[in-house]
């Protein structure tokens, strides 16, 4: 019995689906690989023709876009379980650690999207990640324990970038992977300590 | 009295070094208007024909990277006259301030080499600037009023990468220019504050 067009549609929109995301999935790890690698490479990777990738992603730009979005948006899921309620000071380092593995895991995706897309796109595509932080800074402000004397924005802007500081470091072999993130929290850390305040001393 | 070879062509390189100083001033009053302008458009504004402008840098990259190096070079001789060698917080806050003049300035180059250079090789072009930063970190840790709990290039890393922050936080509007010296000022300083120890108060 043949199918019913509406179903007919549902299958080959969910075909449809399950082919970009094979695409993205092919697409993040040739990028991984080499941030510069073009859409002839990563179709060959995914066993397709230049023309159907080309039909799925129009530009290069469209692709990176889509690779991005979905790996930010896996990102901000990872740090969805974090409590940022408690210790500002410990929620901190807690949301440092762990959204330095996920940029550290992310590195080529990263510096792809940076020579790709708009400086003012990305950080559209951090949004949620932004707001994470900045909802823990003002925590911190109304305890004390973070400085109140420079904007929340400025605030979010230095952790963020010293985030994608740390991932071009490792990138070119300056900074070893796994002590990054120690590095990372000792100096967020002290960038939001009050001037007059001592800096924390973190166990490790 | 024709003039003897020697001469004509000391006059002729000295014609050349000229057209190149020349061009690198138009290219760089283009690039700071539109880090995106492309080789039409400078030498548009030069008053070149293209093929003369490609006749002097074979492709856009060589032509940012020269304007890149002149840039920086300058910006280098700005920063001669600092005296490093006091209190380190104090001299800190004087490098910090002076720098993000001249990166302020020259916003919309370093854009543009930020998307047509690779990371590594601005880095390079940064490297007589990175030796004053490191120098007084290391001033600074042998008083103790620097941390040494980690590596001093991370230190580095960390001034040079939040003074390119704040030029893009600048650029998109979100931070006002006027005040992003003093932001960077306080920031760097309570980086750079050892854990235990109290995080100096500048007088403004």
């Amino acid at each position: 019995m043949a199918e019913t067009p509406p179903t007919r549609q549902r299958a080959q929109r969910s075909d449809a689906r399950r082919n970009i995301e094979a695409i993205l999935d092919t697409s993040t790890a040739c990028l991984q690989r080499n941030p510069d690698a073009g859409m002839g490479e990563i179709a060959a990777e995914a066993g397709l023709g230049r023309v159907t990738l080309y039909g799925h992603f129009k530009t290069r730009a469209e692709l990176v876009d889509a690779v991005l979005t979905r790996t930010v948006t896996e990102a901000d899921q990872t740090l969805e379980g974090l409590d940022l309620t408690g210790d500002p000071v410990l929620a901190l380092a807690a949301l440092t650690s762990k959204s330095w593995i996920v940029v550290n895991r992310f590195r080529g995706v990263m510096s792809a999207a940076q020579r790709e897309l708009p400086a003012d796109r990305i950080r559209d595509s951090h949004d949620r990640i932004m707001a994470r932080v900045q909802a823990l800074i003002e925590h911190g402000r109304q305890t004390g324990a973070f400085r109140s004397d420079l904007p929340t924005e400025w605030l979010v802007a230095t952790a963020i970038n010293l985030m994608h500081a740390a991932a071009d470091e490792v990138t070119s072999g300056r900074l070893d992977e796994s002590e990054a993130g120690l590095y990372l929290v000792a100096t967020i850390l002290s960038a939001y300590t009050p001037s007059g305040r001592i800096v924390p001393t973190l166990k490790s």
